[in-house]
Parts: C-alpha cells; structure tokens; sequence
C-alpha cells in the first residue's frame, strides 16, 4: 500500500504559491485568525497556521477574545478586522461560544477574505462548482492531496462518510467538479460497509476513531482518512484503522501526516488568491 | 407498478396552503413572474404557473421584457419589482438572454422573494440542509411527491441522474436532509446502469429523451421522472422510457402528468410562506 503523506501535497502547493507570490511584487499577504476563547483544537490549529504561514513567507496575526465575550462586541470587534485594508484573508476559528451567532459572522464576513468558504457567497460558488470562491480547506485538501499522488477522480465511483459543511458536503461538490461519481454517507446509511467497499476512492470524514476498517475497503482502493481523533490511549488517530486496510487499498493517507497539515497550505493558497484579487 | 401522479402532491399541498392562507388574515399573496424574450418554454411555464396561482387564490402578474433589453435598463426594472411592496415573491424566468448578467441578478434578488431559490442566501441554505430558505421548486416537487406517495427516504439508496444547480444538486441536498444515502451521478458516471440499478429511488434529470430504460431499474424501485423533453415524434416525454420500466419499478411518476404540475404547487406553496415571513 502506497503511503500518501501529506508534506507531498504541501510541496506541490508551495510551488504554487512561490509562483504567484511572484505577482504581487514583493507585496506580503496578511491573514488575520480570529479566536474566542482558549480552546485546546483552537490554539493548536492556530500555532500550525501561524507556522506554515511563516515558512511560507506570509503574514499572519491572532485577534483573540475571551471565551464570554458579548455577541454586539465581538461583531463589532469583528468588523474592524473585516473592513482593514492591510487584513487580505481571515481564517475564523469555530464554532464560536453560544452568545455569538455565528450565522450573522457568516453573512458579514467579506467573501473576498472568507479564506475557509463560510459566507453564503462562497457557499453557493462552491455547491455550483464555481472556480473563483473559496471552498472549505479541509474539503479542498483531500483534492489536493489525490492531485499530489496523481490519482484521477474522472467518472470514478468516490464514497464519502460525514455530511458536515466543513467537509462533507463540500468535498462531495469540489470531487463532482473532478466528475467522481459522488456517494454521500452519512449515520443513518444503511450497509455503510457495502457501499464504502464499492468506492474506488474513500473518503472518511465521521469524526470517530478507527470506524472503518479493512473490511470496507475495497480491493485497491485509494483511502483519505480526514478524521482527527484521541483514542482511549491518548493517541492521535483517523476515522480509519489505518493498520487493518494494508492489504486492501492501493493508497491512503496517514493521521498524522495526512490531510491535516495539507489544510494549513491551503489556507495559505487562499490567502495568496485573496490578496491577488484585492491587488 | 403504482402510478405516483402529480395530481396526489398538488392536492395535499393545496391543502397545506389553503392552511397557511387562514393565517394572512385576507391578505392574497402576490407573485411576480419576470420573463425576458418570448421563448415557448418560458411562456408554457408562466401560462402553467398563472393558472395554478388562480386556482389556489393567489394573485400572479407577468412582467414581461424584450428579448434585447440592455443589462442596465432589465436591472433597473427588476429592482423596481424586487423593491415592490405588493410582491411577495418573483419568479424569474430563466435563463436570460447573454446580455443580461444573470449572476448579477442572483445577487440582486431579495432572498425572502427569491421562491425558486436562485441567490447564494438561499443556495447555502438548501446547501446546508436549513429549514428556512427556498429550494428550486422542481427540486422540492420531487420530495413532494415521494412524501405523498408514504414513501420515506430514510436510509434508502437514491440515485440521481443530473447535477444542474435547478435539479440535481439541490435534490441531493433535500434528499440527504431525508437521510438518504445519496448518489450523484452525470454525463461522465461510468456503469451509469449498474449505479441506477442499485437504487431503491431512481430521480431522472438528465434532460434526455428516454435515456433510462428498464436495464436502469432495479426490482421494486421508485422512478421519479424529472425530464420534460419532446421526442422525435412531437410528443412530450421524460427522461425514463416508461413502457420498459413496467415490470421493474414498484413505482414511477408519468409524463406528464408528473413532477411537472407539482413544482408549480410548491411555487405556490413558497409564495404563501415569503407572505406570511413578510407581514
């Protein structure tokens, strides 16, 4: 079985962004990541962007705000950050404390800095297979990742496990732009092995630990676990049993090391775009 | 095989909105029908879409265009009507000639008048599986349909042939709202007969005379037929070769007779409820 690591993705996206960081002459994009509160998930994702930004040659601030913070305050706070000219993308960390809401943030935030694809507007672009919005970056960084390894997605059957807005169904729309013909599982699909089993490409995105194993995967199968989960021993895992599927899928990505870190590239992809068109 | 008439959902939701209506208090609802040019398709639909209004008590107004009026002077006119107090709801024809933005019109359109579910307001709702936005109506009458024939589409394998953004794609949305398992297939699908056959509901909108016969059917399927095309004889037809589907299907929806009569219900149905969110 073919490992597919994540940093191959990461290479091939900086290339890019080396690329077109050569359009903006000498202009350094700026993201600006919006936190409430101290969440664990939260800062952890914060410190990675915030690297790869760096080694990326980007520029990226935290604007962050306790967790009690009131919903008139943190929009107005919100705002400012939305309306500076020298803020080209925004990464919004969520969901956001209960007292916000978070729908209003969605239709405020400027599409043209909505780096992960929350506003209505980017929403639609992407549920229409529109090339100029912003998708939602983990859902982007599971494309990235089969573009990497060469794996075409043309008229193949492509089965994804979770519904979410962040992956699911995004992803579902962004591999129908690559002509997958796209299966959506979801907590209530009935013979959830069978129908995995029958992907030539699976992608697993339920947030639960190991849920899938080697028997619902098919005979040369390629597997994209985006699951990022602590098992019982304290230890990162995928919603993939990583071990079990060996000697069934032709390829799969590993966790860690897999989409998570292709997700932050992303990131830095959109914000290059953004700034681009600002410029 | 059980014939799912469109007749049995136009009646049950006349029912729903002859409910709704005692809630307006006298109030009539009013629709405006916006079409540009005099395309034949354009004005059976608005003819259809008229009579239904009538017939269910509500008021319906054609707004109707030249084929080559500019961009400037159509978007001036359909603010007029967006901003129009006495209208609850637009339907707009579409597409709409080349000179005309249409993307910018999608924009335009006030959400809560948007009954057909054209603005990115509405596309995400639909996208994200909320309650309270507008689905395309052609896309609803399907799930109407199945509802009114007592047929659930919890945990079951749906296929559906087409990704347009008026049929497929939001059908598969409403459909996993459901909590089908569905499959999206298209032009570039590979066994798009093993993948129809697979499913428990088979929903046709591929815009392509009798492109699914019987070898596209599994045994005791339910074939919901989106496609309104004209055959070679003249004659009007979907997109399921009927008489081959007999033995198979344990259901099917004519055409016509169909989906069709329907999605000018669920017009209605929108225009009751954009009323009742207005006042």
């Amino acid at each position: 079985m073919e490992i597919l690591k994540g940093a191959v993705a990461a290479a091939k996206i900086k290339e890019e962004i080396d690329h077109e960081m050569g359009r903006l002459n000498g202009y350094t994009p700026r993201l600006a990541i919006v936190r409430v509160g101290e969440k664990p998930d939260d800062i952890s994702y914060e410190r990675n962007a915030i690297k790869k930004m760096e080694k990326l040659g980007l520029l990226a601030d935290s604007y962050t705000f306790p967790a009690d913070i009131s919903d008139g305050e943190f929009k107005e706070q919100f705002q400012k950050i939305n309306q500076d000219e020298n803020i080209d993308g925004i990464l919004l960390l969520r969901p956001l404390p209960k007292q916000i809401r978070e729908k209003d943030i969605e239709r405020m935030i400027d599409p043209g800095k909505d780096l992960d694809g929350i506003s209505p507007e980017n929403i639609a672009k992407v549920f229409a297979g529109e090339e100029d919005g912003f998708a939602p970056c983990t859902a982007e960084a599971v494309i990235e990742i089969l573009k990497a390894g060469n794996i075409s997605l043309e008229g193949k059957r492509m089965t994804i496990v979770g519904r979410s807005m962040v992956v699911g169904r995004p992803l579902a729309m962004l591999a129908l732009k690559e002509n997958a013909t796209v299966t959506i599982c979801h907590t209530r699909t009935k013979d959830l092995e069978g129908t995995c089993r029958n992907a030539q490409i699976l992608a697993a995105a339920a947030g639960k630990a190991r849920m899938l194993n080697g028997s619902f995967v098919g005979d040369g199968a390629v597997v994209i676990d985006v699951g990022i989960n602590v098992d019982e021993d304290g230890n990162l895992c995928g919603d993939v049993d990583f071990a079990s599927i060996q000697d069934k899928a032709a390829a799969a990505t590993p966790v860690p090391g897999g989409v998570g870190g292709v997700t932050t590239s992303v990131l830095a992809k959109h914000l290059v775009r953004a700034a681009l068109a600002r410029k």
